[in-house]
């Protein structure tokens, strides 16, 4: 039983409904590609983070999304 | 100093206060029964998670939810 | 730039360098692929765990393996 | 490319804007002086978590607060 | 599915086979207690970390520890 | 009392003693300066994983370190 934990920025309105089903199904399908086992265990945990909260490079995503707009 | 981290759904509208201060409670003890330390300085901390952003065998808990209703 | 982790459990030798490689590229495709970014960023971790410290419904994974053996 | 992940109580109206900034900046650069490399790289995730889900030695951080301020 | 990870110091030669089991039963069953749910399901991850790789208030544990003997 | 997680490739021999004191240290005076809290409670973890076990964009550290010493 394998655990997936996913952090991501929460970006334009967030992950779709959809977008974190296909997330949770293709990473587990993945997992029990390359393992064959966990395809029915698999626990696939998605952390939504505000972009003021997640810093690449010592700059938040908030201001480097900021810089890329007016670059 | 361990640190306890819990990750569980939010469901029926989240664990109440009282559920969270038994479950820091419960399990600070539980760790410093087995190992004779951490009573004093154990952190838990307890993230709830949607849903919709968790998910079990590439389905998420609330399709899963919505299929145990139905059948 | 998202950050998948994954924690699984340490068992018949461990996951092989070419798992991991395959584990790696895929994972952070599905990312791309449902979400249009990530392909270049993401950074995955796979955390291998002794089956000693994994658990599932109270027991270790290293005891619900011998009872699958015998049983 | 480190992870630089911090868990935090949201206390007192959470952290403002300009302190994530600077955290983000200043843990980066400090791993950057420590490792002399991760500067443009490193990731910095930062967990608001209530006080309510936050406890130390059993006890829920608001409760500490609680009896802080009565003490 | 509630995922249980536990983050402690590796010392005095490690947490002994019996106790992970210990710990793994009473996290799980503590969880089931509280919240009528999980007792089958969850999953239970123990991180034994290096003293030198834990700190506490900007010590590691081993120079804690080190303090503490010629104290 | 804020925890900072710290999860970085071991590489070249891994951290020295000496690095991790300072990490510890640093990081947590980082906090404390922000925040005017945590200087005291401030717990910090490290983890080092195998450049096998940590990829960016798709590759393992490992085969981009490769590729970049034969570039």
């Amino acid at each position: 039983m394998p655990i997936i934990n996913i952090t991501m920025t929460h970006e334009d309105g967030g992950a779709t409904k959809e977008q974190k089903e296909q997330l949770a199904y293709k990473m587990t399908s993945v997992f029990d590609e390359v393992f064959g086992r966990g395809g029915k265990s698999a626990v696939v945990v998605i952390n939504e983070v505000s972009t003021d909260n997640y810093a690449i490079g010592g700059k938040t995503i908030t201001d480097i999304r900021k810089e890329q707009k007016t670059s």
